[in-house]
C-alpha cells in the first residue's frame, strides 16, 4: 500500500506505545503479558490501515489480535482505528515481517492471517511471497500444533502458487473458496482492498490450511 | 452427458470387441496384454465421445490409454473415433467405474484423469462425487507409488471440493490452474466439454494431485 509522507508519523507512534510496539524483538516471548485478558493469540501480517483487525477483534473479544505492519504512515491509521473503534484487545507491530521467530516464542500463537499480501509476481521474486516455504516455516514454529494460516487475496497467481506451496510443506487444505461474496459467510471481516476489489466484481479467493 | 438412444449400440459395441471392452472384470490382472506395447497405462474416467484420449493417445505414443464410459450411446462414439483417428493405443471400457480395484490390479496405472466430471451439487450426493475419498481410496490402490490425478473442470463447487479432498487424503497438489486456458500450455488436450464451456468465455480449473 502506498501511501504520501506523514513527517508526524514518528512522534504519534512513540505517543500511542500502550497501542503500537516499537521494539518487538525486546518483547519476545512476553507476548501473553501485553494484553489485560489472557486469550488465544491471533496474528495479522500486514495490517495496513487496521479495517480487518479492528473488525475481528470486535467479533472475537476472547481472542487477542496482534498485526504487522512496515509501512509507518500507514500503520498510524491502524493505530488510529484501535483508539476510535476502543477495541482493547489489538496490540500492532512497526516493523518488517523478516523473522518472526525473533519476535514470537514457539506455539505462541493459534492463528495467521495473510490479507491480500503482495503476490510478488516474478518468478525471481518467489521467496519474498508470504506463502513460500521459509516463511511456512517460521509460521510453524510461532504457531501451536494443527496451527492454521487462512489467505486472503484477490491475485489469482498468488493463490494458485500458496496452495500448491502450502500441499508442499505438508499442510492440510481445510477450505478452498474461489469466489468469497458469493457464499455467504457472515463471519467474514473485509479488509480495505477487499472492499475495494470486491465491489469491482473481482473474486476474492481464500484458503485455510493446517500444519499437521 | 445425454444423448439419444440408439438401438444399434450394443452390436457396434460387441463388433469392436478390440477396441472396446464389455466385460472388464475378466480382464482382471491383465491389461498390459490387451496391448500390442507394454508401455505405462494412464487411464480415464468418463471419457465421453473420446476426444480426450484419442488427442492424448496421438500427443503421446508411447503410452497406453485406458477410458471408462458407462453411457452405451456415448462410447460409440469414442469407439468410432478410435477407429476414424486409426490410434492403436486406446482401449475403451463400457462400464460404471463403481469398483476400479475390480478392472485393475494394484500398481497397474501411472495416471489418472478426471475430465469434467459429474459435480453432484447436492451435500448428500457427496460420495458419489469422483474425488470423494472411497474413490481416492480405489484410485491409490490401482495407481503405482507416486501416482498422479489430473482434475479438469469448469465446476467451481467441485473444483474447491475435491482440492480439500485431496488434501485431507493426504494427497500432494503439484500443480493448481484456476483458468487453464489463459496459461499457454501447448500439451493440453481439450475434451468436447472444455472446447464448449471454454469458447463461451468460462474459466477451466485443473489440478494435478500426487498420492505420497
Amino acid at each position: 500500500m502506498r501511501t504520501r509522507h506523514k513527517p508526524w508519523a514518528d512522534d504519534y507512534l512513540k505517543e500511542n506505545k500502550h497501542i503500537v510496539e516499537l521494539e518487538p524483538v525486546s518483547k519476545h516471548k512476553r507476548w501473553k503479558d501485553n494484553f489485560s485478558e489472557a486469550q488465544p493469540i491471533h496474528l495479522e501480517i500486514g495490517t495496513g490501515k487496521g479495517q480487518f483487525i479492528c473488525g475481528m477483534a470486535k467479533q472475537y473479544p476472547n481472542v487477542n489480535f496482534v498485526g504487522i505492519e512496515v509501512v509507518k504512515s500507514i500503520i498510524v491509521s491502524a493505530v488510529q482505528k484501535v483508539k476510535d473503534e476502543d477495541v482493547n484487545n489489538v496490540k500492532l507491530i512497526n516493523e518488517d515481517a523478516k523473522d518472526l521467530r525473533e519476535m514470537f516464542s514457539e506455539n505462541e500463537i493459534d492463528h495467521i492471517y495473510l490479507n491480500f499480501s503482495d503476490p510478488w509476481p516474478k518468478n525471481r521474486h518467489e521467496k519474498r511471497r508470504l506463502t513460500y516455504s521459509t516463511f511456512l516455516e517460521q509460521y510453524k514454529t510461532i504457531l501451536k500444533e494443527n496451527g492454521k494460516v487462512t489467505l486472503k487475496t484477490d491475485n489469482q497467481s498468488l493463490f494458485e502458487y500458496s496452495l500448491v506451496s502450502f500441499s508442499n510443506f505438508g499442510m492440510v487444505l481445510e477450505e478452498v473458496t474461489l469466489d468469497l461474496h458469493e457464499i455467504e459467510d457472515s463471519t467474514n471481516v473485509m479488509t480495505e482492498y477487499e472492499e475495494k476489489f470486491s465491489a469491482k466484481g473481482q473474486p476474492i479467493y481464500r484458503c485455510v490450511a493446517r500444519f499437521v
